[in-house]
């Protein structure tokens, strides 16, 4: 059920990557992050543990699909995972290819920036984007849904 | 395998309160965040994605376990879950009872504070914590770890 006044049952949330009967992906054109997408949710629930657990397990696995796609493309330093909602309590999980040059490294991105953004290693992400786009369209499409 | 200078591999990271095969879970004692626990995998390995279906399913079964555990006794305003793992690449999810009272909120925990802490709210939740704990052992004790 939409729930009034929510951004993620009004909006998509974001630019539109992929999209299932239970959940969309989206590209977050989050600042300094290219590769920053989120799995949302489509219901309206707070909390990952209002899900059943089968529904857990295809958020999880649809995720772990999205961190897959991201090291293959990007190899990054790093993947950070995240749920938290404390502005939007709508289920969505943050998927965040980080690299030791971005502005945050190796602080969270939620954190006060610890250097300059790297604006040549910036493009060379952002060119790879719609081919990631593609692939993890492919990779989420190729997933069992069955639930 | 242990992985040398992994602070992971050679300490247990916390306040020991669970343990099993496969992982184990500490309280974090973060100043400000009483009801802030993480679930550390044992194997040494870096993100989610290195884990097996199986293996995901069983780590996540025990964070959405947490998650509810902390509800039920809390009543927390939000839960916070995330894998970051940047100044430790050894996967570990933290799992944080967020209050619209506490230090950051609704920024996440990494982020500034945006105001002082509550001492008598503070002290509330650190009365329950010992009762949490042993509800947390139970909770995680009876649930299916076959993989």
């Amino acid at each position: 059920m939409a729930q009034a006044g929510c951004t993620l049952c009004a909006t998509e949330g974001g630019i539109p990557v992929f999209r299932c009967a239970q959940f969309r992906v989206i590209r977050a054109e989050e600042a300094g992050f290219p590769a920053f997408y989120r799995l949302i949710w489509h219901a309206h629930v707070a909390e990952f543990s209002d899900l059943s657990p089968a529904e857990r397990s295809l958020c999880m696995e649809a995720v772990a699909c999205l961190e897959i796609e991201l090291r293959r493309a990007l190899q990054p330093t790093k993947i950070n995972l995240a749920a938290l909602g404390n502005m939007v309590p709508h289920l969505h999980w943050h998927v965040i290819a980080r690299f030791d040059w971005d502005t945050h490294f190796p602080a969270p991105v939620w954190a006060p920036a610890v250097r300059e953004a790297d604006a040549p290693a910036l493009a060379a992400v952002t060119q790879q984007l719609l081919a990631l786009d593609d692939a993890i369209v492919r990779s989420l499409a190729a997933m069992p849904k069955a639930m």
